[in-house]
């Protein structure tokens, strides 16, 4: 969508140095920019290209006002304030409302006159789709379960049963939310399923990568609060929840029952154990394992970096020898006594 | 379902204290509890919970009968006793019989006239479909493909192609079974596809996840036993053998070829490499990487447990300078004699 | 398919010694093999069961020819010929062209005449179908898509919109090409999504696997060469270059922005961080995590193989204690001199 600078500019409480007429229609990055892109300058590194940039104008810091070519948008917070600029200039598609005919809606079901529900989809009984909401091509909505306004369900999600959705939430395709967690009693004959008869609250503006999963709870509700993001390949499982405008990187697995406070931040393949507590503000390093409670905020990690394996393969042995490593030393102190 | 407590006590071989004429009719844990509701107390550490539940009813262990407020079910294994108790209040939603007229069902597939085949589904060639068996919306079941009775694909489910499944299996939205191993031949010019004829054999009572993905033999059959539970976005590659009752929990790998035995069980993120052997009763913790047999039954482990990161980056600096420390140590013993 | 084995010789150039008229119809192990079966040798360790045998030819290095008891397909690299051979055995399931009925097709699309759209499939606004390309049952194929020739979308395969994909590909069930990047920008009210407008393009002859996520570019495109390999739930971050050739397995994750070279190999669970480079002719191996640039070809591992667990125990408290050892070591030092 075409918009003027001056109203980019003023609608997100930005100065503009430059001309308020001239108007963008593009996304770009500083190299890639045309007389109609916005671009924005966040990492210092990349400062050399705004001289040659052809960007209509970039969102900037204070400090590199002067370096842009052409106009610029002042913020503190370059990275967001182009983040919501973006999102006027490339919304989300538009849809009409209405059920395509070949969607299969349960007669109890409550569709919003506004929503969208697209080819092939399934809609459960005693479900609810909001306003404005938009159900797309394959997803599958279980019975019980409501989708908030201003939803997006993009193509081939599930939700099983029982989940409850805030508004404004994106669940990308292949996620599977209330699906029955892993709960087995073991006995001599085997394995015995447990029941999963919880569901699963997701709050407001919260949204879910492809393919990740999120079972439902044994018996009380799993839970995501508002703001959550979670990346794709995401396991999250029973009973757990997941603090406010907390972030969840690809592959990330937080095993059942864990509690994780607000703010937090969990690089790829991290995991979590079941049944701890994670305070606020807590971030996780890629592929960290976190095995107990955290109960003070940081930066928390237990991963290797990769080394050329003939060097990583000394190291392995020498771990193995420490016992005998220390021994030795053990050794030499009684003897130099 | 609602149920009296004397015939779930009955049912199951338990003796019950109280009322056996009390209906229960709901599953709570012992907070959440209400006069029609069935808990349970298998976890010592919550047993100051039972004086004030309201649960018309709590499965527990004999030494505890004491504390239950209200009637009590006594059994030695608490929670499989709830589980199979829950299973009967609880039951897996009910569905008629009959094929949705949107679905699509080859000519040449069989389906029980007792199973359903919901909306969007897809039924390949030659495809069998058992007694009371439930093939959810938008799964598709791929050609050559047999599902026992009692089966149920709960919802986007795919059996791509010559996947037997045994009675009373449950897979979860999202799950792919027999896709293409990973078969590839390396030449100058790239990589060729080794083709994947085998199919997958899954034994009776096995549990599959949501989105996990157990792929084809390339020549035999991946084979997964008898009462198998497998959690959510665990990849088992082709050629692969799960022995009966084992437990692989969220986001595991198993490599292609690999030979797992009987009741092992696999924590979350842990993985092993192909073309090994793993005896029975083996459990592997978190993240652990299995590299070669594992002979002995017993607990196996490879990952840390997540630290500050400056501590943790003290570890790996140390660790790095582990044969310049060896080589100190070594110095010091030819000095001393 | 039947075919003689001097055919099967002569079409890939190998050596046959045995009766050429002699037909095959199947793909066999040494052991399974029949009469009519096409088996190989690549393993020297296996060896021992030529004697055995009963398939009508085995592809095997001239060295092991004398050993086969019928005839043999000579080859130097007798595991890349019999990949070929099996795929003229045992080709992919042929289909009739057309667009099935309960498929939904855009107005502005465009499907090729020997394409098969299947069952439930959905073809959105501006996308193309190429020649001989099959788009199994389930798949959704977003706007502004292109299917090149020969490609085969097995089943409930998403494309979410904007994804170029070359000839000859082959997307496992479940993957989904395309969903947005987990771009964040962060400000004291949340997170503020960054719209994400690239889209992702995929080279000629790649294969991707069940379940994996390969998201758009932020700006840019996210890029996948020539003859990549996918495996099963592999997660790609936007704006990622995976050079041709590079065969990833299982479970890996690559996060954004991230360069792979060509003909690298990736083992199961191993990832890479954002914003580095890998040069080509890379390894790493299983659960290995890459956190910097590699510049130089070789094998990289940072992975622990397991250990029962006391011993384990024993040598993270050592580490943990690397600290003091190294100070009582100093101190000998000292004392020494």
């Amino acid at each position: 969508m075409a918009i003027s600078l001056g109203e980019l500019a003023s609608r997100f409480g930005c100065e503009l140095i430059g001309d308020a007429d001239s108007p963008v229609d593009n996304l770009a990055s500083l190299d890639g920019a045309n007389s109609r892109s916005l671009s924005f300058l966040s990492n210092p590194a990349f400062r050399n290209k705004l001289a040659t940039t052809e960007a209509a104008a970039v969102v900037l810091r204070p400090e590199f006002a002067g370096d842009a070519p052409n106009a610029c948008i002042i913020s503190d917070n370059p990275y967001a304030s182009y983040a919501k600029m973006a999102g006027v200039i490339c919304p989300p598609p538009a849809f009409e409302p209405g059920v395509h005919p070949t969607a299969e809606v349960s007669a109890s079901a409550t569709i919003s006159a506004t929503a969208h529900v697209a080819a092939h989809a399934f809609i459960g009984d005693n479900t609810t789709i909001g306003d404005f909401s938009f159900i797309g091509p394959g997803c599958v909505v279980g019975p019980d379960c409501e989708v908030g306004d201003h939803g997006r369900l993009i193509a081939n999600v599930t939700l099983a049963r029982k989940v409850m959705i805030g508004s404004r939430c994106i669940l990308h395709p292949g996620a599977v939310i209330g699906a029955d967690g892993f709960g087995n009693a073991m006995t001599p004959e085997g394995w015995v399923k447990v029941p999963q008869v919880g569901g699963v609250r997701i709050g407001d503006d919260v949204e879910i990568g492809a393919n990740s999963t999120i079972d439902c709870g044994a018996i009380d509700d799993t839970v995501i609060e508002d703001g959550v993001r979670i990346d794709n390949l995401v396991m999250v499982a029973h009973n757990v929840t997941i603090g406010a405008h907390t972030a969840i990187a690809g592959q990330c697995g937080i095993a059942g029952s864990t509690v994780i406070g607000k703010r937090c931040m969990f690089a790829g393949q991290s995991g979590v154990v079941g049944h701890i507590k994670i305070c606020d503000d807590v971030i996780v390093s890629g592929q960290g394992m976190v095995s107990k409670d955290i109960t003070e905020p940081g930066v928390y990690a237990s991963s290797f970096p990769a080394e050329p394996v003939r060097a990583w393969n000394r190291s392995v042995a020498r771990i193995r020898r420490l016992d005998k490593l220390s021994e030795r030393v053990k050794k030499l102190e009684r003897d130099s006594t």
